[in-house]
C-alpha cells in the first residue's frame, strides 16, 4: 500500500460494520472480557435499521418487524427495556388485481374459487417442499435440481392460475425484493425453514410483522452501540484487510484515515459490500463467488404521514397487496400512541430498480395514485411524503437480503460461513434461522462469537 | 473523504484499467488529440493477457488465441508487426470418457452411435437457437424463458446421452469458465451469436483457438501501452470515482496515493471489479445490479514443458477433452519454432474453484496423472510446471470472462453499456461482438470511443 494512514492501537478483534451482527458480536466479546474495535463506514449504527423522526413519532427507513420465534432479539428488547406495541392488524384487508380492488379477511385474498384453491394448493406443496430442506441446504435430497431451479419456473410449473401467481409473486418481492426469476428455489425454501415457514415470513398476526418498536427498530442497535461506548468508530469505512502478515503477525484493516491491528476480523456487511474491500492475500475462490454471486434485493420504502387513520373508520387494516407495481403492499404504520397516523407503502424487485431513474414528481404521483384507487381520495393528499431507497445506498446497495439465483446455493453456499484464514464472516445473509431478519444477524453474531473465543490468545 | 491525496493533472478522459479495453480507447482518444490518462492497478499492463518467458519460449498465462472474424484484433497485429503462426492441429485428439481413452478426428469426438447422434442434434438446435438470437438479447422471441433457463436444464431437456453432455459440458466449462448450471441459456446464446456460433468458440481450425503470438498474446497490449507512453500510470488502483461535483466540475477519480481529474471516466474492467470501486452519487440500481450479478467463471491454465513433443510424434495433435474433472481441456502449446514443446491444460469451473485450497503437491500430481493417461509416462515428467490460478488474481477474481446465471440478463443486461452521468463501461463483458474476447476487449474500446467524442468539450 503506498498510502500510511496513522498508527492505530490494537486489539483482540476488529468488526467491519455496526449493523446488528456486528454490534451483537462485538458486545458478547466486550462482555467477555476481550478487546474490540467496530468499524462503521457511516456516520450512524445500525445497518439496514434507520429510524427518524417524520411528524409527531420515530418511524423506520428501514427494518421495523419484530416477530414470534425471534428470541434473540426479544431477549435484547428486554434487556434494554425497549418499548414494543402490535402491528395493526384490525379491519379488512385490500388486494388490488386487474385494476379490481378485492377486500378480504385474514392472511389470504378472496381470489375467484379456482384461482384461491390453486394458491392453496401451491402454498402446502411450497411448505411440503420446505419441510424437506435440510442443514446445510445443499444436502436436502434432490439439492442440485432445487437450486438450479428458479422459483418462477416453479411457479409456472404449480401455480395454473395467473391470480394465485400475482399473489405469491407479490409476496415474495416484499420477503426478498427480489423478482421470482431472481431467487433460486433451494434458497428461498432455505430462507422460508429459517424463518418457520413461507406463511410466516407474510403474516402479521403469528408472523413475521407481528410486533413494531415505539422508537424504531435502530433502537436496538443504539443501545448495543451505547454499550460498547467508544468501541464503535463510525465514519471508517474499511477499504483493506491484510492477513499476510508473518505467523503471530496482526491482521491489518486499512480505513480511509486509519489503520488497525488486531488477532482476527469479523466482516459483518452483505456480501455485496465485502466485495468492495480490498483482501491480501486474495480470498479463496470458493469465497470469492459468494461476493459476486449475492446481489442485494431492491427495496423503496415510502411512509405516508396523514391527520387521521382514515382507512380504519372505514374498517381496512391499511394492509395491502397490489398484483403489479410499482407498489407491491401497504401497511398500517400508524404510531403506538395514535398520535401519528401513516402508511407504509413498499416498492421492491423491478419496480424499485428502476424507481430512482424517474422524476421525483412522478414517483410521488404514482404512490399517491396507487393509495388512492385504495383508501379514497384522503389517502391521496399526506401531510408527509418520505421515501428511501435502498439499492441507492453506499453502505447498504439494497434491501432487505442478498439473494441466491438459481445455480448459486452450489457454487457458494458452502463458503456462506466458513472462516477464511483470520476472517470471519457474520451478517444475516450467513444466519441459519431468520435469515435476512435482525434475528438472523443476531444468530449470526452468536456463530462467530462462538467460532473466535476458542481461537483468540 | 478524509484522506486528502497530492493534487494532480486534468485531462479530458481518465481510463480505469490498462486491460486491451482500456488502452485501445486510450489510443484512439490519444489519436484523436484528446488528452487521456489510464490508471492500472497492476505493474504490468495486459489484463487477463499476460505472457511470460518459460524455459525457451515466451507464453500466456492468460488469453492467448486469435481467431477469424476477430478483425479488430488482427489489424493491431499487422499494424504492430506482431507475429503469430498457426496452432498446431495435426494428428489425432483424445477423449477421456468413463475411464477410456478415445481418439478421433475432426472437432466431434468419437462417441457410440447414439451418443453422436444426440450430440449433432443438440448441437444444431444450439445453432438454432443462436440465430434467433436478436440485438439486445432481450429482443428475442420468448427471451424471459430462454433468460430464465440454466444451460444446464436446456442440456437435461435436449440431449438425452451421458456422453453428449459430457462432451457439450465440457467444451462450454472452458468456454465460460463456469458449470453449465451457472449460466442463463440466453447469455449463453448470445455469447455464441457474438463469436460467430458456438462451433466456432471450441474449434481450432477455423474457429477461437486458430491462431498464436509468437511472443504471447500480452504483445498487443505492450504495443498498445508503448504507444501511449507515460499517460499510462501503473501501480494506481483506482477506489473511488466522484462525480458529484457542480455542473462544469470534472469527475474527481481517487487512488491510493494520487488524486485525478477528468471531464469523462471510462470504466475498462470487469464488472466483479467494477464492483470494488465507491461511486459517489450511488450508481443506479440496474448498474449497481451489473456488478452485484455477474461473477467471474474461474479458470486455472497449467503450461507443461518437455524436452520432447513426443504427443506429436505418437500421432496426437495433443488436443485432449475429458469427461469429468480436474481438467476439462488440454492442447498441444509448442512455441512456434518448436524450440519449447509445451501442452497447456485448462482446469475451469468447480474445479478451478477448489484447485487453490488443495496443497500444492496434490494439485501437480492430479494433472501428471491425467496427462500421462492420454499421453504416456512421458507425460509424467515435464521440464517445468507452471500453473495461474485466476480467481486469486486480486485484479482479475476470475477468468477469462463475468457470466449471467439464469435471469439476470433480464436485471442487468440492459445496464451492461449504458453510460451512468460521466461514466462509460469498457471491457469484453460489455461487447457484442466476441464477447469475452480480446477482440471483445477491443469492440467495446471503440463503442466508448463513439460515446465519448462528441460529448468532448
Amino acid at each position: 500500500m503506498q498510502r500510511t494512514p496513522a498508527l492505530a492501537t490494537e486489539s483482540d478483534v476488529i468488526v467491519v460494520g455496526a449493523g446488528l451482527a456486528g454490534l451483537a458480536c462485538a458486545r458478547a466479546l466486550a462482555r467477555a472480557g476481550r478487546s474490540v474495535r467496530v468499524l462503521e463506514a457511516r456516520a450512524r449504527v445500525g445497518g439496514r435499521t434507520w429510524s427518524e423522526r417524520m411528524g409527531n413519532a420515530v418511524f423506520d427507513r428501514g427494518g421495523q418487524w419484530l416477530g414470534p420465534g425471534q428470541d434473540r432479539l426479544a431477549a435484547l428488547v428486554r434487556e434494554y427495556s425497549i418499548a414494543t406495541f402490535p402491528t395493526w392488524d384490525e379491519g379488512r384487508k385490500l388486494l388490488e388485481y386487474r385494476g379490481e380492488v378485492l377486500a378480504y379477511d385474514g392472511t389470504i385474498p378472496k381470489l375467484p374459487a379456482l384461482a384461491l384453491l390453486d394458491l392453496h394448493l401451491g402454498l402446502r406443496r411450497l411448505d411440503a417442499l420446505t419441510r424437506q430442506v435440510a442443514r446445510p441446504p445443499l444436502s436436502t435430497p434432490d439439492a442440485p435440481r432445487l437450486d438450479g431451479t428458479s422459483v418462477a419456473q416453479w411457479m409456472d410449473a404449480q401455480l395454473h392460475t395467473d391470480a394465485a401467481r400475482a399473489v405469491v409473486a407479490a409476496a415474495l418481492r416484499v420477503v426478498f425484493g427480489a423478482e421470482p426469476e431472481e431467487i433460486s428455489l433451494l434458497y428461498a425454501l432455505d430462507y422460508a425453514r429459517a424463518g418457520g415457514g413461507f406463511m410466516k415470513l407474510v403474516e402479521v398476526r403469528g408472523g413475521a410483522q407481528e410486533t413494531r418498536f415505539v422508537n424504531g427498530a435502530q433502537s436496538v442497535a443504539n443501545a448495543l452501540a451505547a454499550e460498547l461506548g467508544d468501541r464503535v468508530q463510525p465514519g471508517a469505512p474499511v477499504r483493506a484487510i491484510d492477513q499476510s502478515g508473518a505467523s503471530g503477525a496482526p491482521v491489518v484493516v486499512v480505513s480511509d484515515a486509519w489503520r488497525f491491528t488486531a488477532e482476527r476480523v469479523v466482516v459483518a456487511v452483505p456480501p455485496a459490500l465485502a466485495a468492495g474491500i480490498a483482501y491480501t492475500p486474495a480470498l479463496p475462490p470458493p469465497r470469492e463467488q459468494v461476493h459476486q454471486r449475492m446481489p442485494m434485493g431492491a427495496t423503496v420504502k415510502v411512509h405516508l404521514l396523514y391527520d387521521r387513520p382514515f382507512w380504519r373508520a372505514r374498517g381496512f387494516s391499511g394492509e395491502a397487496v397490489f398484483e403489479r407495481g410499482p407498489i407491491s403492499v401497504v401497511f398500517d404504520n400508524t404510531s403506538h400512541d395514535g398520535a401519528q397516523p401513516a402508511l407504509v407503502a413498499f416498492i421492491v424487485g423491478d419496480p424499485a430498480r428502476t424507481w430512482s431513474l424517474r422524476p421525483e414528481d412522478v414517483r410521488r404521483e404514482t404512490v399517491l395514485s396507487l393509495v388512492g384507487r385504495l383508501f379514497g381520495e384522503a389517502a391521496r393528499r399526506p401531510t408527509a411524503y418520505v421515501e428511501v431507497d435502498w439499492s441507492t445506498e453506499p453502505y447498504s446497495r439494497g434491501c432487505p437480503v442478498g439473494v441466491f439465483a438459481a445455480g448459486s446455493v452450489r457454487v457458494a453456499g458452502p463458503a456462506l460461513q466458513a472462516p477464511t484464514g483470520r476472517i470471519h464472516w457474520a451478517g444475516t445473509e450467513t444466519a441459519t434461522v431468520f435469515t435476512g431478519y435482525m434475528e438472523g444477524a443476531l444468530q449470526s453474531a452468536e456463530r462467530v462469537f462462538d467460532e473466535l473465543m476458542p481461537l483468540l490468545p
